[in-house]
């Protein structure tokens, strides 16, 4: 279900906060839903809230993890061509629960050394890495030109799930495929302002 | 139209590969759409096709930008508190054209210095800078306790638009809000990965 993150992190927000039980209208206040598709939702999860008292945040939390697979802690190798996306290892989002990152590989690395706490390699250290380790996701932070090739590689390396960062649009034989482009979300913002104050270029 | 920056980036690409034409059926297999919907988008764009020629890339590039409002160069801030968001400042993406980030707010900052070759404030000087060099864009990357507190003084700023990247429901007045949540699209894909090995929990 799509909207399963984001309750994630909502009912995260409320643990943070000490909030013990929260009602279908609160969370659906707090996702930007209604009552009714909240009660839906969770209907769906196995009907975990009570009439008259709503739901158990740490309960509710706990199931959206499960299914989510957050404690399935998948290995993750992050796979960049530039300092930024070197660099990207050490956000914070990586110590979330759900993918626990192991080690990058730089397209432009000649020889093995360390980016933060992890390893980094050359790309050709690629395919005995995964051989050795078996990692099951990569997020991929190359230019749009490389991306194809190296998700190639990865999934003839045995990997199941490519976070896309690069721009490119993938063509995978099995891998699941998730893009993010920073850009294209900036252009969206850029391009509602810019529409809001020219209707007429629409 | 939602589509106009995956339109924008995919056209740069081909332009990048001195593609100089194109027809509606390669831009439609680019973006992952029917050559229908293509044709039916650029005809709502004033139809810059030619039967049996496609479109002009350059040209095409060049409609959509202006519809995107790349030209106009908006001034841009970034607010953060750590230092992975200050980073962010050197992301290769604020070169790109339709914003031009200006200066970086920590709210961390004691005193004035410099992140990259942009000027670093500390938040208190937020209403003197705004007053004096009207941005118009600011980029949010502060925690979810912090960042509602700080859209409502960046609205009070003359901010038009924020780029909403900590992971919190905004309320806003007037200015148009654009989430991105990199937390949840790592999660999306784990979930699905996770649901495709477990089809019984979703």
């Amino acid at each position: 279900m799509q909207r399963l993150p984001r309750y994630y992190r909502c009912l995260r927000n409320m643990i943070g906060e000490d909030i013990l039980r929260v009602s279908s209208e609160e969370l659906a206040a707090q996702m930007g839903l209604s009552a009714a598709v909240v009660r839906q939702d969770f209907r769906c999860l196995g009907g975990m809230g009570q009439q008259g008292y709503g739901y158990n945040v740490k309960d509710l939390y706990t199931r959206v993890g499960e299914l989510l697979g957050v404690a399935t802690n998948y290995q993750m190798i992050l796979v960049c061509s530039s300092d930024y996306d070197a660099a990207f290892a050490g956000h914070p989002l990586f110590l979330c629960r759900g993918t626990r990152l192991r080690a990058v590989f730089d397209l432009r690395a000649q020889s093995e050394s360390t980016c933060g706490e992890l390893p980094l390699y050359p790309i050709e250290r690629l395919e005995a890495y995964c051989s050795e380790n078996h990692p099951r996701i990569a997020a991929l932070a190359v230019s749009y030109r490389d991306a194809p090739s190296i998700a190639a590689r990865l999934e003839a390396c045995g990997i199941d799930a490519i976070w896309n960062l690069s721009g490119a649009r993938l063509q995978t034989s099995h891998a699941i495929v998730r893009d993010l482009n920073l850009l294209d979300s900036l252009l969206e913002l850029t391009c509602l302002l810019h529409s809001a104050e020219d209707p007429s270029s629409d």
